[in-house]
């Protein structure tokens, strides 16, 4: 076993819509190297998993070699970690069941791990982050989706079916607003991307009087809306203060069953900061189980996600691969 | 070390707001001997301990001796199995923090676990009944409160703190009705034993003129309504499909969140058997994310809560004390 003893770098690959960063990460964390393409510009899977690989190999080549290679963590929209597969992903060029972990480890001939973005960033928040020496967690992610992870006694749950974690798709309204994934009144619909989009035109519509810079914009989305707060704009800080509200309602709940250490909001919408955390914290406080109020810290996460800690949080992935992959 | 194992006994214990039941239960979950007393003859905690203690040891004595026992488990309600103590409990005689398996750990002389009720049933599930070999289950407890507990990847879901669980205090109705811990629209205020007194008393204030045998009793009580439907009693049946809608919803939440195999549902009201869990089901899956849509499995407990399984789902508790008291 001596040859293993000299894999001490792992490849993290953070899969998105539009982009796909990869890069060599040694054994603390440090990126050796890295390089990115748009996932967009490879229709078919098997063109993707084909470019993929010859990319991470010449990456691989110039830096160190084969022979210092561990295994492989990917993060990805639907990822299931139980199978290794993207199942249903609403928003990546293939449609339906797509093996990648099983199709990416038949060309490196490496060990290859695959999860979805909120338990990446779980992991990642336990391994570089804030959550870094707890047991019980909760990762949120915000974006165009709404996510979640958490750990139960230090170990990420992963549910029967490789399926936990779908905050977004809790009902918080019966018959409310219509969600992607085809049913009415998710969180999602509310606090994710399009969902704030949509409070702010309701809280707009509903203070006809009251003037607001958001009026004169061509377009809205959460980072504008975020940066009208920041001019003190009344409407927009209604925005986030309603967002924030429900959120932290829901995360109240979810908080009554799982009594975690700390929530970590996670995701670009999470960049809002006190704007959105401050009536999130307000509502929780209001609405969770009395033995834990005040117990549970709740904060946006300081990785620079976006950046290079999907890829970070994905590396830590692949160091877990031999507990539960090829090698079990 | 042989000692030990001659030490193939252990007690179980389960104390609710009336009656105290325990029990010598052999490794194979076989009685050998039990009896009970009234809990509410006892005002004073170390008044308690003292009587259950001697209580213990005379039937200890008269069955096989007390080097045969190896530890002690407790199922009370608001017990907190990290601290061992009962915390803040609403209808017990004992007032604040009691730290329960101490005080009888330094009477014994023998390892105590406690945890509270949601907890032990799903050991109890999980070593005699339906949950036997699942990983990932919940178990809901539905009485006077509404508890639960859920295992994630093969063990039961603590909490920071020891207050996870507690999915009657999820805030369903914002300004709802007043619950019990003092917030407005808990579940537990909706579907637990006086929600759905008051479920009942709702719908015959609204269906007025439908001709009911719930108009014409003394007093109502979820079981009293359960024997209604029986009899074909449309609104009986109506308002057990109202409180099986609202908990469907719930646990398609919770489900979203854990993705179970299965949801056990025990405690007395989950006896309306399928008047209760056939709408359960059906908002269940109308509401649950698509992914687990008719993955998770929804029934109610075949263990016989009442009579003589808290004191088997505690003595399984005794079992597990190893792990993580005393001997640690």
């Amino acid at each position: 076993m001596i040859q293993d003893t000299l894999k001490t770098r792992v490849i993290g690959i953070d899969i998105s819509f539009n982009v796909t960063k990869f890069a060599i990460v040694d054994i603390r964390g440090n990126i050796i190297a890295q390089n990115e393409f748009l996932t967009t510009e490879h229709p078919t899977v098997n063109e993707y998993v084909s470019y993929l690989s010859d990319q991470i190999i010449e990456l691989v080549e110039a830096n160190g070699g084969y022979e210092t290679i561990r295994s492989v963590g990917i993060s990805v929209p639907s990822g299931n970690f139980l199978t290794g597969s993207i199942e249903n992903a609403t928003n990546l060029p293939w449609k339906g069941i797509v093996p990648l972990a099983a199709l990416l480890r038949d060309r490196l001939s490496i060990a290859v791990a695959l999860a979805n973005r909120a338990h990446v960033r779980a992991l990642g928040e336990h391994t570089f982050g804030m959550a870094h020496g707890m047991k019980d967690f909760i990762v949120i992610t915000m974006g165009y989706g709404l996510g979640s992870c958490f750990y139960s006694n230090g170990h990420a749950h992963i549910g029967a079916n490789g399926f936990g974690g779908e905050l977004g798709h809790s009902c918080i309204v019966e018959g409310g607003r219509l969600c992607g994934c085809g049913k009415q009144g998710c969180l999602e619909a509310y606090c994710a991307h399009k969902g704030i989009i949509a409070n702010a035109k309701s809280v707009m519509e509903e203070f006809k009087d009251t003037p607001s810079i958001m009026r004169d914009l061509p377009e809205l989305d959460p980072q504008i809306i975020q940066e009208c707060c920041d001019k003190g704009d009344e409407l927009a800080i209604e925005v986030y203060r309603r967002t924030g509200h429900i959120l932290g309602v829901c995360l109240a709940n979810y908080a009554s069953i799982l009594n975690p250490e700390a929530i970590i909001i996670t995701g670009g919408i999470s960049r809002a900061g006190h704007w959105l955390i401050a009536p999130t914290t307000d509502a929780f406080e209001e609405h969770v189980f009395r033995n834990i109020r005040n117990k549970v810290k709740i904060f946006a996460s300081r990785l620079s996600y976006g950046g290079s800690s999907d890829v970070l949080g994905a590396s830590a992935l692949a160091w877990h691969v031999k507990e539960y992959s090829l090698f079990k």
